[in-house]
């Protein structure tokens, strides 16, 4: 090795060794007399010290040093007289006998440093010198950190990791897929798989009865911030289990998750049902840190001649606790925030209830003070609280009133990104009606098994089904998702005949499934979380960008390498391909 | 859960409990008054009994339970009169209460036995079915340990797992990639990469010092029994070492290895030059379970009248020990076995110490007793041993005599495939020259570094450059392989140069690489090793097919899936492609 240690671990008890150091210059100071050096490597900064006085030459060297300078340094640990206790070495420092310059660097593009002066689009290009430095570093570590323990925690539940193969078929149910076209099968192409689905399915089927894998998936959609082409999950999937089985375990893997890493103890997961998730946050992925739940107002605030009220189908609102005083200013910032389009209110109605017990609204001429009171009393209103009120079509005010709920727990400091509040949201919907394409598409996906008690409304009443699916939110972000899966051949018939499937073309594409239902497969279920989105979470942050090594940008593209690119008209020639721009 | 228990661990410790299990009918003996059904699962078999006197109906309902049932029970833990000391849950059955039949199975198309009546095909397409056999699962739990061994090693060395991208840029050099179509970047492709390789030397530059990862590789070559599109490698690199840190390290992976999953102690690993590998067992993967070197005869060979010899650049030959009774008809078949188009030789020639002391050989009309004698000492030779020689061409005569050593190896028992014989091979050639297409490729990879020592004859003797290159080898097999890089972008540029590429082919496909070698990149190398490979080697097959979970067979299909594919137009029409059949 190039070094006896790294430059992070010598500390007062290692004083006169003889040590050798390698890393990457730092920064460097030249104080005339003496020049000291701070080198870094991953596991910390060591300062290093030269004297004028005592070797010249040496210190002549090291003043010549540029920033990201890779050396090697042989010298002798010694006692600093000015000691910095908020580092792991700041006790002492090398004195330096030889540097190797082991490689040369030029200037780079931006600092590295914890508060970088380099923009988005200039680190993503020089990504290697962006993962440099110390917080991005730290993403990395805790990524890791989280799949070992993830791991380890379930192999020590028999569960086995079984990796499914990358090269499979192409499917129209679902996202877009990336495809592959196959050379040795001109004409024909594999897919990526957007997840493991069908082969963890069959695993089951197999009797693996505890499988897990931490595994990339792949979509090809039109990317968002959080988006990315390629992402990780952690997927698993169980047999003989019951729902209850599966939140369980899985429940266990969060708690032990959250104490390795975190050192948190999380308490039993509470469970809310897809209905009341929608009543009283209005959404399926609740940020519970804080309570402020919905309120429906209709049967106090209808047929009091206010024909917003009268005209909504829904009327709901919620209570910011302590809030009565906003001023002006503030509350007209608030009601910008739910015109915006993409909450899309038409306006927001308040109630304040002062300090000194008086009611205070924005729609006094047509409502009474009894009238006001029976609002509050709605929300165990107390002096000191401000009611905001939204109303309109059911579904997208409870939308925009989540919002707006999200929006007051960061104007009131109830959303810590250190507190930790995850739930299950169980019993959601099995299918969703889409007016564009005018067919149901699954909520989760096909294999997902209706309830048992409401597998008959699946002949009268398809909107009331309900799946033995559920997701784990923390902290309003959905981290996994799963179900209860389809184990007979009949009923994934019937699904995919929902889907709007012919059985030829479900038997073209999951043939090989359903055929397998026949022979012996076990109830089973699984889970899937998004591996990038679980290491943002517990990084505190709300890019998963941050927690991918080599990420690419909206665009898809990886402007560090330049991917995508042209390839050779041999290699389009051996696919049997061309290249058709504009419309084929 | 649907069951108390697994059907591996009830025993006489349990007699009397309630129990409840679940799992797949293997078979059942109906004995008149008594019927017995093994029940199986992941863990294990148990034996259930149902009695015609006690419960005539859940007898009966027994009965009917075909092969393959998926059914769960309750029942009673009782001793079994008729014990079987074979199995873990021999001494035990389940007096059964009641049955329910969780879901039916047709016949299967092949036995679920250890011996299945399964031909390779069907057992491919019903891979599902195939992977319930006791063998198959034996394998993938193995490839789970093994994985587990390997991650939880590494990382209490400090090594981190990073994942890097599987949506890469193609690149021309090495075998042929996999690409995948970008349809927001029309025109324009990723490729899946054949290994991490420049990212992991990214990850180098970065700082990371010591990663690794367990990850999928792609390479669209035509396929061999042995070989898959896709394949997963231990993939690791570490900063600030010298090529024997690296041995060290591995070493001590590999010992951890066979320690942890086969309790096999390794000796230190012996190491030997590419040089000497040809020269002793005409390979660069030697089998040495075995001894049996070579020994060149051309001083005492040539010159005596025989042409084949005379004429030969190598005559070269083994010690067969103790083989000098070989028959005539067993002598024919060696003869035979180096004639083989793959092995390629002229013909054999023999010298037989007989035990009575005498010399007796197949070209006795050109050499003399004494002659003879020569050649013996040589091979420090004692009656009874066998001494088979072959001449020609130095590579293709090595070639054919390896074929031979590993074949006289076979016969003679050496090769237990439960004895383990590792070992590196290093100094491998930096080039390697090809008379088809009249240049240098590299030996390794292009990023591979030459040995300080023989940087001047990369201007003079490019065959004579050796590289810091090492292979690990076991039992014939190789395993891993790496190299210390290049990370001087001079270097790197002269590389690329003697491979034939244009400084600006060179920088448009490698130029983030070597840019990123400007900016402070550390002495760094790394090595992969091929984990399907190990997982056959671990678990004694020849054949990594039976450790991948879904293989695709020899034509790059998998069968059970039926992939690849056709897409359908409005994929092909989004990724503006068009299928050329024939020429284009």
């Amino acid at each position: 090795m190039l070094r006896t240690h790294s430059c992070g671990e010598l500390n007062i008890s290692n004083i006169n060794q003889e040590v050798e150091l390698s890393g990457w210059v730092q920064r460097s100071r030249d104080l005339g007399g003496m020049t000291f050096v701070d080198l870094r490597d991953r596991y910390g900064i060591t300062q290093l010290v030269f004297n004028m006085e005592t070797n010249a030459t040496l210190c002549e060297q090291a003043r010549k040093l540029g920033r990201e300078y890779v050396i090697t340094v042989k010298g002798v640990v010694a006692e600093r007289s000015n000691k910095n206790l908020k580092m792991p070495t700041g006790e002492i420092e090398i004195t330096v006998s030889t540097i190797e310059i082991l490689n040369a660097s030029k200037l780079p593009p931006f600092t590295i440093e914890d508060n970088t002066d380099g923009g988005d689009e200039l680190r993503m290009k020089y990504r290697y010198l962006d993962l440099r430095r110390n917080p991005v570093k730290k993403n990395l570590e805790l990524r890791h950190q989280l799949s070992m323990e993830t791991r380890n925690y379930l192999n020590s539940l028999k569960f086995i990791e079984v990796e499914t193969p990358y090269l499979i078929k192409s499917t129209p149910e679902g996202a877009r897929d990336f495809v592959v076209p196959s050379r040795m099968n001109a004409g024909e192409f594999y897919a990526l798989p957007q997840s493991p689905q069908t082969f963890k399915q069959l695993l089951m089927i197999s009797g693996y009865d505890r499988y897990f894998q931490i595994v990339r998936c792949f979509r090809d959609e039109d990317l968002r911030a959080d988006r990315q082409p390629e992402f990780t999950q952690i997927d698993c999937e169980m047999s003989f289990v019951t729902q209850e089985d599966i939140l369980n375990t899985f429940e266990g893997l969060t708690k032990h998750l959250f104490k390795a890493i975190k050192g948190v103890d999380i308490k039993e997961l509470p469970r809310i049902t897809y209905a009341d998730a929608m009543k009283y946050y209005g959404s399926d992925k609740p940020d519970i840190r804080f309570d402020m739940k919905f309120v429906e107002l209709n049967d106090v605030c209808q047929h009091k001649g206010f024909g917003v009220f009268d005209n909504a189908e829904l009327v709901v609102g919620i209570n910011a606790k302590g809030c009565s005083e906003y001023t002006r200013k503030q509350m007209d910032e608030l009601t910008d925030f739910v015109k915006k389009p993409q909450i899309g209110a038409t306006g927001m109605i308040y109630l304040r209830y002062n300090t000194d017990g008086s009611l205070k609204s924005s729609v006094d001429k047509f409502f009474t003070p009894e009238d006001l009171k029976l609002w509050a009393e709605k929300f165990n209103a107390q002096p000191g609280d401000l009611i905001l009120v939204l109303a309109g079509k059911t579904e997208k005010t409870q939308k925009a009133l989540c919002e707006l709920r999200l929006e007051m727990g960061n104007r009131m400091g109830l959303r810590n990104p250190d507190t930790y509040a995850p739930l299950w949201v169980v019993d959601f919907p099995l299918l969703e009606w889409d007016e564009d394409t005018n067919r149901f598409y699954a909520k989760h996906h096909p294999f997902t098994s209706p309830k048992p008690e409401d597998l008959a409304l699946l002949e009268t009443n398809l909107h009331a089904v309900r799946a033995n699916a559920y997701d784990m939110v923390i902290n309003g972000v959905e981290v996994g998702g799963g179900s209860i899966r389809i184990h007979n051949k009949d009923l994934q018939k019937r699904m995919f005949s929902v889907l709007g499937f012919s059985d030829e073309d479900a038997q073209i594409q999951f043939g090989f499934l359903m055929n397998a239902f026949e022979f012996g497969a076990p109830p089973h279920g699984g889970i899937a979380f998004g591996f990038d989105r679980l290491c943002s979470l517990f990084g505190g942050s709300e890019s998963i960008r941050d927690f991918i090594a080599f990420p690419k940008n909206n665009a898809g593209r990886d402007v560090m390498i330049d991917s995508p690119a042209a390839i050779s008209q041999v290699q389009l020639d051996e696919l049997c391909l061309k290249i058709v721009k504009g419309n084929s």
